[in-house]
């Protein structure tokens, strides 16, 4: 087999692995609240946002590094799973097997490869570039449209109040503030509307 | 309102409009055969391969264009949904409503972005650059690597023979050699194992 050719077969053996994405739930719906989105799709979401909102970054970004950065940052799902945004303890507790899935998933990869994709998954996760906090502003704010866009069922079922949203997602501001600012406007906006912080039921009645 | 904000809210509104995409449900099945698989997935798939691939390409490419260029390639399938890669007549009739929905999608957008989000689309479509090459090929390879993955389950309920897969994939020579070798590689292995051109049912007995 030439070099190129066993490159190749490891890149398809790393492609259709990464395929399984597509089969990973995240915790809320898409746009027109008709199911879950599943993060090969939320990355392509994340892809296009770079693209077209790369002005609203909080310093000048090299949006090519953007996008490679989001098209790759969820892979490690294909093996935890996605971890749910709100769920702090399991936030905390999977960040180990994280760690594991990149080193098994990117070592598919030929070496010098897997190194570079690597390094710009590391970067994401834990990096302080200008890139890094864009791109995770955007994977922030592309779950809060999302949710807002489908009149916030998944705050709903699971119990997140404004607050929660307000906390979790005020890391945006550091990367993108005008997504912030967006964020804040329908925030308001959902709760006006009753899709988050719903009235507590009325209590039931003494029969 | 600043024009920011107005640029913003007109950006917001293309992303939510297209995430329809995730809506589109193509013709072929997920690598693991277990659902179709949608556009907005696909086009995640395409922007990887371009990031993972781009060695394969004919000529040297632009990565950064490339990725950008698939990211957005699909676009136009939120309202005329996906044309099947193996139906002519279907594909012939599509392209003046694919134009009309180029124009409707990328006019959402800040004129200037739109316009220059267009003409990507437009090299996607029609350039001859080597980025345009490369991508298209992508775009057909990808489709034909999750047909072999799958077990030509998508071939054999449309009736797709071998001799159609080389016909319709013969393009991708020009834009990735090596890729092209890998199809008929896999084409080679999918009719030996039946995947494809599965011999005709016996005829029913006399009874």
């Amino acid at each position: 087999m030439t070099v190129r050719a066993d490159r190749l077969a490891e890149q398809l053996g790393f492609v259709l692995e990464v395929d399984r994405l597509k089969s990973v739930l995240r915790r809320g719906y898409v746009a027109d609240g008709s199911r879950y989105e599943n993060t090969a799709e939320h990355s392509w979401t994340l892809a296009l946002m770079a693209i077209v909102l790369a002005e609203h970054a909080a310093e000048p970004v090299d949006v090519s590094t953007v996008v490679r950065m989001v098209v790759i940052h969820d892979l490690v799902e294909v093996d935890v799973g996605d971890t749910y945004v709100y769920d702090d303890a399991a936030r905390a507790a999977v960040a180990e097997a994280e760690a594991r899935a990149a080193d098994r998933l990117f070592g598919l990869l030929p070496a010098s490869q897997g190194a570079e994709l690597r390094a710009l998954w590391d970067e994401f996760e834990h990096g302080d570039s200008a890139e890094a906090r864009f791109a995770r502003s955007l994977d922030r704010f592309a779950g809060f449209l999302l949710n807002h866009a489908s009149e916030g069922r998944s705050w709903r079922e699971n119990g997140i109040t404004t607050d929660r949203v307000h906390d979790r997602n005020a890391m945006i501001e550091s990367g993108a503030p005008p997504l912030w600012d967006e964020v804040r406007r329908r925030l308001d906006d959902a709760r006006a509307r009753g899709w988050i912080d719903p009235p507590p039921a009325p209590a039931p009645g003494p029969g």
